[in-house]
């Protein structure tokens, strides 16, 4: 049994994304067997007799033998705010093919945002975003960027009309105005993708836009490979070689109650970070090993 | 004798492309004669005998051996407006750092028209343009270009004044904005991007890069390649199959005069073009073979 | 239509290559359509209108808009020597599983040749061949291969047998040992590595697969395509700058009879070329024109 | 300071490896700061002031930020078995120019081993080597496997004598002959390829060039970066979602004494686990907690 029938059932399906994007499936080729297939051909018949499929699959994505997995192969058609895109075409290994505005008229849509979708600059990381600004800022903001995107509209259909190249008129366009693209890409490094794009840092469009591919066309077509990246890629955690001997110094002493407290922490921690106030990687450590349960919640300080 | 000297000059030295845009060379591995040792080792040592490194340099360019030019590899700044960097970004086979509007406030410069510079849309040709608008028409485009990159950036700096995410606030930038790169790319694919981005078809700003980059700097610091690199690939001419069939019942014909005739050149044109009014493909042939001499001048029709 | 019906057809079928070797089609994502689609995108509405999906594919290849040919992917099952595997897999755009002597005995088959296949070295290229070699000794030659062929496998299967790891047993295996692999990649660059690999220079068994490939697979999966690329790619000629403006001097000179002489040809050759006795690329640009019928064949010297 | 020292020093110096083989510098474009140069455009001037190159290097690694390390690029001179050789040419965002057997007699050496280097074939995996074979077996194996390069060898030399061409002649050379090639990879794909090919997993041929290319070339010429990679790529360790919740389970119970036990493990591990009576991924994790100090030393069962 293939995935031909689920393939056919999303074909063209158009799942939407912010105010007036989408992701839809082309084309697909290949599901968890030819994962399998091309995997077996590698390790010989004596696989058969002792993993099953999902066994071989989840040791494939468990130990990053990433080539059977680029033998698959997705095609979409999206369509995505320009803005969106510049980050989307920093990934290489895919295939493109984008609407060209030297050819046509541009796409007479851009990307808006409600009153309450505009976010505060995070404090802590210098390309994130906090929470969301005060409604009624919110709604100015709004306005707005209504009025720039007609001027913006204004000034591009003015130079159409006076005869100004497309390739030129298109010049000032803002990066919000959407663009469709058909994009393909093998499915060993879509997951690449999809691993940096749906991750917590990533920019929430593109987040968006990531996460509407992998939930509704990743994962239907594809479940088992699905479930092995989720367990693999997406749900672990990776220990340093210095978080790592932390680690051994920590649990090699006496644990007093539920949890080692942040003195404990702080008397294994690494040696070059002992000197410094502030440290990122011993704040990553100590996030770390208190999801892991190894220390206590951290008290306010 | 490397081109150690030529870098050393040429590093950081910036050649102006646009109002505000420029090209410069940041670092070089290789010269000339390292497409020459690495071709030595496929051919043995057999090749010093015979042939020295120009005529081997030739060679390998007007066979498309193309790996040797791998060897060699340059890294340049570029500051380029998004519009144009969206077409350069699309050369798959570069290493890339952009400036991030993520992270730090957008360079605070658009690429500017001057009122000569506003073309019209080409009538031939659906994706290029042709001669420029009129005078005063292309000083009230500039003006109002003017206005509006003024509002843009208004819309711009009152979002990161009201606290908004500059990751949010830069969605509407025009496309005309600057943005900055290390961009890094052997020298076969450089020279690949280089004979698709000089060509007449090419857009003239992404031209006007490219003429940069080839002229100024990859000419000077591998002068036997780049001399190769005009006479086999910019400056020669593809004949197809059908093309090179034409061409030899043409020149079965006798000749009268200095040239064939156009009724010469429709008597042995490809059968498959005879029944159509228009084909591009015979236009395209005409036209190479008047570019050759084979036929005369069309007259105006 | 698709092609979805030949796919079926020819999922599977081996075709025989070499005495032991095959290819076949394992899978296929698009047909011509899906290059055409892909093409729409980029430039429109509009195109629907002016141009038939022939006409479209042709002025594609014809002008070398790559991309939308990188819109189909094949993928095939091979049994190839790890010779010619090894010039195989100098192709870096496809994806690859090879069947794994690491993990599994090696496959107990290697390329044998008949009497009548024995090459001799081409005189005039140093990595070529040239006729056959006598008979006699054609057949002496192929009992000391067979001779050497269970030599060879002795040699792997006493390692074997001393429980030496597969991994290092392997060492010694001839060249001529049959390898397979699940080799997958996209139209544009199977075109490519077609376009190389059919070529008179390339060594004979490779071209046998690559022909192969081309005539039996991609011809009836994507005729429109094929068409094109033996018609732009295959059967075309390319003219050097410098072969562009002998043909331009040639032609502007009075023609005797049915052809230009070689004296014509030698008084209008290029300035860099006339001091050289010998001069590979004025003997490339005589034998394009004698093929072109600018030239009359030249007599023997 | 660059270490343009360090690279005058290093290049041509070859590196020995097996016994006939060798890794050698040829050029290198770059060093720590040309990573730093790379990100700080990213990131802006902002980052001048926080961080210091250090930071900054481990940053990028910590947190895969892999674009700056593309920024540098080395180039080598490799002698290696072709066995060896189909290993190393998998990773494809290579530059490689190979010494030629079709155009060049090829290279009269082959990998020999030395009696106490044969090993046995792994019981527990089927990709690997276990310990050495006995001696006196070994003895038998290399002197089996010494009489067997001559008679390769005269039957390559007697198809040459006969007139046959270097292309063909050469089809039957075993995988243990040397092949000779520059390679020219950048620094982000150089450390991937070394995570894969120094890992314990990875053959021991090949572990050796890998560990000859990082400790004696890449560690002296970028030595933040080799820091950086040793501890955050070499000496990490990964923990699947499934693993990082066995080990919070694990940390919810009472400890008796220095380590929890092997019962322990078993009532917290996975649910997916608990039924099977062999599972791989069971072992994995349990081989990860005793490395951590979780779990006491398994005793022999």
């Amino acid at each position: 049994m293939t995935n031909a029938t689920i393939v056919n059932e999303l074909r063209w399906k158009k799942f939407q994304v912010l105010n007036d994007g989408f992701v839809c499936l082309v084309d697909c080729m290949g599901d968890d067997l030819a994962v399998v297939q091309a995997a077996r051909v590698s390790y010989g018949d004596g696989t058969k007799r002792v993993s099953d499929d999902r066994t071989l699959i989840r040791y494939l994505m468990r130990h990053r033998h990433t080539t059977p997995f680029e033998m698959a192969e997705i095609k979409f058609l999206v369509r995505v705010p320009m803005d969106c895109w510049r980050q989307w075409i920093r990934h290489r290994t895919a295939s493109v093919n984008e609407y060209s505005t030297r050819y046509s008229v541009a796409i007479d849509s851009t990307q808006s945002t409600a009153p309450d979708e505009w976010r505060t600059q995070a404090e802590s990381n210098r390309q994130g975003s906090g929470g969301a600004v005060p409604t009624s800022l919110g709604e100015q903001l709004s306005q707005d960027e209504h009025h720039f995107h007609v001027v913006a509209r204004q000034v591009y259909q003015k130079r159409l009309e006076a005869g100004v190249a497309r390739e030129q008129a298109r010049k000032d366009l803002p990066l919000s105005t959407y663009t469709e693209a058909y994009w393909k890409i093998d499915l060993h490094n879509l997951l690449h993708f999809l691993s940096l794009r749906m991750d917590p840092h990533a920019q929430q469009e593109i987040r968006e836009y990531s996460t509407a591919i992998g939930e509704n066309i990743v994962k239907p077509l594809f479940p088992l490979v699905w479930e092995a990246f989720t367990d693999y890629r997406l749900g672990g955690l990776f220990l340093s070689r210095l978080e790592t001997t932390v680690m051994q110094r920590l649990l090699a002493r006496p644990r007093q109650g539920a949890h080692y407290s942040q003195d404990d922490f702080l008397a294994v921690q690494d040696e070059t970070w002992r000197s410094l106030n502030r440290c990122r990687e011993r704040d990553e450590c100590r996030s770390k090993f208190e999801r892991l349960g190894l220390l206590g919640p951290a008290t306010a300080n």
